[in-house]
């Protein structure tokens, strides 16, 4: 016989009209991604607009508060019990903040964002600056109200809103060994690969071609076409919904590379949204664990197989199937195109390598200038110190390619930027898990042995969900808390042996 | 100054968030049909069904009885009073019915259609009978409930909801002129094309050629593409937002005139859209006038326009630009093409000479059939019959190709078929009245001037929206209420003169 649970029923019957009212947001957020025509923004906007402020008002009815009370006392199922704590987590996230800060921060964010998108190019960092500081002020708010409710620091207070339970405690731990080995390793694998022959892939590559490259590496990849789809967008990304994965990519004559890594790193994020436990996909509990995690997927895809040696070889011929055969296209060679480590300005240029010094300058600033100290002026010198102490690069008076490169700062978004590499670390850990429970495994991709590891993730990563906490899915998936050594092993294994 | 009229804009606040609303489920709605893979079709439902609750509670809310009564009081301008006919209109509509009853239609007609997707290929008319009986009793409940509130036939209350102001008396008028000289028409057209050569175009037609053909016809009609695209679909229609107009079509690489012709006719739905007035665009004034005046725009399009011998002569090049050339591609083959006229069995196939006879027979039988006068068992025989005066088919027992073709029925849709004829006569009227403004209209035409009758479409219908009643707007447009005799002398000059 099964217990009454009222109030518990009454949270799992809203979050399953959000769920699907979300839908409708996510399938037009898409489409106004990568079909809509101009014309069509400001009618979409005010609908996207005026959809968030009815799931807003559904997720801040005064009477959930007692409900959600109420359910905590009920019979509940471990399950249940897990979906009650990330309900009430989507509760507190949603009703922490007083709505006149909520509407202070979109008009600073939206002012600031929108003056961005022409002040990077003209290097415009005093105009930048004066919107910005509106941005940082809220920011700071925000995260002073979030630390106040939660107890602990002001910058973790904000991490917690990708990454939940992550502290930055635990932050400074591993990206504190990481600063230790990473600008020594980046120059050694410089120097090892100046040697390296490498021969350029020549263009142009028809478009219609390399979508049809991407397609055949999707479904080597096991992406279900049935519950998704891959069209072109300005910025690629993976959205849609867990039932109907809306994958983008973006296309260019002269570079291949570049679309087909960016859609095998989509893939990832998108076979765990395919993959999301089914009997409770409306429900909170179903959703993907954290912002690290869901990067350990798309890293996972992208740069643990994607660049494998051994899965090259599998790509290698597809590629010469649509491309033509070219000198470039044989698979030692195209793993070298994949794997050249360069200190590069731009993050999302960067390799597997260099791109964690990226993270590192920013999570400092950030969490300085959210915790109040430093300021917004202060910003172009610290990252000039950063790049040069990091990458041994000079950007001074570059705004463009410094602090103006990402979207991040002027939406506002602190505390995302560890997630990235976090997301690389758990990334590597989950190989190295794989590795030890199937010694053969890099032999087995090199056959076209794909499913070991899209089993292994799905049972250890996709289909728990929310289930757990992140670190008790880490100990869980792998054995062990996240251990930054897995990185350490991962690159220097790829770049400095053999 | 301006007076305070706080009920009337309660009222159109309420409408600019439906309006919000209904974009999400216009696009979504658009995607399901062009985009969505097979796996999403679950979760899409549940989306549009959780929306669809939404906006009929908002429509349904009891205050509004009240702020309606209100509003009527306040001192409104001639077009905020039009405005206020329009939302009392959409709420009677949302009002009328009981809950029950429109959940028990719903169910009825989601059991029949779906029931008869297979039943029709199988030619299982008394398997669809079972379910449609249902289909029939809630339609006559409906009808009985219309009825007695408006005080009118129950037959025209049903057609109220796609044509409002249509009565009966007015349809029988116009399709009785009808009756009478049509079936003779048809048989001298019939006589005298069946001396005249015709070459048939020679395919496969590639389908990327093909897109752009109807993508080049369409710019020469004027669609805006910045405001709407053209997509893929099983069954072609025309959707979106009139923002944001989203056509769709499909193509057989062995028919492009199906598809190009099709695109026309949906191109004159996308502009009457996309024509909407602007500063109202979210009010319910602003909305298309009614079926049969959409329908006058779309066969506007297709067949005055479309079909006309100038208008041939422009696109004779855009097709042979495309397709290659052939011989059956000169201007005065490719309009006899678009102008041949048979006998056939089905509806949607036919030309536009026996189209409405197609449309006799189904008024007919569905108004019976909703007062009472026949039963669902009565059909085939009434249909067969219907079938031998008007187009000389004998359909005994070929239901597939008879009462089971359409899918208005199993859907519940009694009452809309009046409009696609009402909606040919109403474009024929346009045309007789421009002509008369504007006598040297048919040379424009054949030298590629084709602004002038956009103009006099978005003067006189497209901006109107829903500001006139149908009848006065038909006035306001052509100087005289709908006559049928234009439809007349349009057929018989294209079929029977020169």
């Amino acid at each position: 016989m099964t217990l009454a649970t009222p109030a518990y029923d009454r949270l799992t019957a809203l979050h399953a009209r959000l769920h699907r009212l979300d839908h409708l947001g996510a399938i037009a957020g898409w489409d106004q991604a990568a079909n809509m025509p101009t014309k069509g923004n400001e009618a979409r906007a005010a609908a996207l607009s005026e959809l968030a402020t009815l799931t807003h008002r559904l997720r801040t009815d005064a009477v959930l508060r007692d409900t959600l009370s109420a359910a905590e006392q009920e019979p509940l199922s471990e399950d249940q019990r897990a979906n009650l704590r990330e309900i009430r987590r989507d509760w507190r996230a949603a009703n922490a903040l007083p709505e006149a800060l909520v509407a202070r921060r979109q008009m600073a964010t939206s002012r600031c964002e929108h003056a961005w998108r022409s002040q990077r190019p003209a290097n415009d960092w005093a105009g930048f600056v004066e919107n910005f500081r509106e941005v940082v002020a809220v920011g700071r708010e925000e995260a002073a109200r979030l630390a106040d409710e939660m107890g602990c620091g002001r910058y973790e207070a904000l991490m917690d809103r990708y990454e939940p339970g992550m502290t930055t405690a635990e932050v400074d731990r591993v990206f504190g060994d990481l600063r230790q080995w990473l600008p020594g390793l980046i120059a050694r694998v410089i120097e090892r690969q100046a040697t390296e022959p490498v021969i350029s892939p020549e263009g142009p590559f028809d478009v219609e071609r390399q979508r049809a490259l991407c397609g055949s590496v999707m479904r080597l990849l096991d992406f279900d076409f049935d519950a998704g789809r891959l069209d072109v967008s300005t910025h690629p990304f993976c959205g849609g919904v867990p039932e109907d994965v809306r994958m983008t990519t973006r296309f260019s004559e002269h570079d291949f590379l570049g679309s087909l890594m960016g859609t095998v790193h989509e893939t990832g994020h998108g076979r765990y949204e395919q993959n999301r436990p089914r009997h409770l996909i409306e429900q909170p509990v179903s959703q993907a664990r954290s912002m690290a995690i869901h990067e350990s997927q798309s890293l996972a895809f992208e740069m643990q197989l994607g660049s494998h040696p051994g899965f090259v070889g599998l790509m290698a011929p597809l590629v010469r199937a649509q491309l033509g055969d070219q000198a470039a296209f044989n698979t030692a060679n195209l793993a070298r195109l994949l794997t050249r480590v360069k200190r590069g300005l731009i993050r999302v240029e960067a390799d597997e390598v260099t791109y964690p010094a990226h993270v590192l300058l920013r999570y400092g600033i950030e969490r300085a200038l959210v915790e109040g100290d430093i300021e917004p002026e202060d910003i172009p010198a610290l990252w000039d110190e950063q790049m040069r102490e990091l990458l041994h690069l000079d950007t001074c008076g570059n705004f463009r390619d410094g602090p103006l490169q990402d979207v991040h700062w002027p939406e506002g978004l602190f505390g995302y930027f560890p997630c990235y590499t976090l997301g690389a670390m758990y990334a590597a850990q989950w190989f190295a898990a794989m590795r030890q429970e199937m010694p053969d495994l890099d032999q087995r991709i090199a056959r076209g042995e794909l499913s070991p590891v899209f089993n292994w993730l799905r049972e250890r990563i996709w289909t728990q969900g929310s289930r757990w906490p992140t670190d008790e899915l880490c100990r869980r998936a792998s054995g062990q808390a996240l251990n930054p050594g897995h990185f350490r092993r991962h690159l220097e294994s790829r770049y400095l042996s053999a």
